[in-house]
């Protein structure tokens, strides 16, 4: 259970950290307010840069901290600026990691209870991390580098799936 | 392992499947050729609807088999309709869910070698799984779903997360 929580979400959250890094440089060399990035969507009624961002990091945290039994620290939606979405990754890494995998043992069998909207979706807590949790964060994730690959920001898929030993 | 990859996958392209319903149906009440979603990208140099769909299926089917030390069946790359693809994905889930837990079992430790170009990545099952295949599916189910979101097709995350009992 920790494996595929507070390991998989450090991981790809730290990738969007770089991903991040990538459209703020990309703003700079092509001259342009790095604001328009993070005000970008890929739809009017989709969400933009900055929510995205803010929301992987909130479901990360949120889901391991409900397998843990613990509440997590809450986050201001406050950042307007690269800068301060690269401070909120990493204050979400911070707190799953301190997460020890003995808080997590058992979990597999917790019922978690998860309010969206008029209604509450009840798992156990395996089912929980493989049906909400894990793709709710990278369905954030993908989405925030797809709207600066649509913007044309370079990355490639090796961006996102950083990590991992090659020879 | 079977839980993070088998169970995981068949929900994940399930609800993939689901999605491109809709966005075939979109076609129909808009009246417009649903060839133009297949060949849908989010940026000229990314991949079209048709790709992400086949290498979401790829991926999943190759993966579960690396894990599971066997050789998975190949597919043409030829679909040419909506049809053809959730055929694809229908053949993909029949597979990976012919894959009984018990030939995963160990499969944490197992080296899985990765070609990627000119490189060879290394890694053990569970980093395997949780650093290249799941969030790999992952990027190309959710980027089709942006593809279709992106040219209009009404859906919402709740597509994506499909699965799960509400009450």
């Amino acid at each position: 259970m920790h494996a595929m929580s507070v390991d998989l979400f450090s991981n790809t959250l730290g990738n969007l950290s770089a991903i991040l890094d990538k459209g703020f440089a990309n703003a700079g060399s092509r001259k342009f307010d790095p604001g328009v990035l993070l005000a970008s969507r890929l739809a009017p009624d989709m969400l933009p840069l900055t929510r995205q961002v803010q929301i992987a990091c909130d479901v990360a945290k949120g889901s391991v901290a409900r397998l843990a039994g613990q509440d997590p620290p809450r986050f201001e939606d406050n950042e307007t600026s690269f800068e301060q979405l690269r401070a909120r990754i990493a204050a979400t890494i911070d707190y799953i990691r301190s997460i020890p995998a003995s808080a997590l043992e058992g979990s597999e069998t917790r019922d978690i209870k998860v309010p969206a909207g008029e209604r509450t979706l009840e798992f156990k807590g395996l089912e929980y991390l493989q049906r909400w949790a894990i793709p709710n964060v990278l369905f954030h994730v993908t989405t925030a580098y797809d709207i600066l690959r649509h913007n044309g920001v370079e990355l490639g898929k090796r961006d996102f799936l950083a990590g991992g030993s090659t020879s």
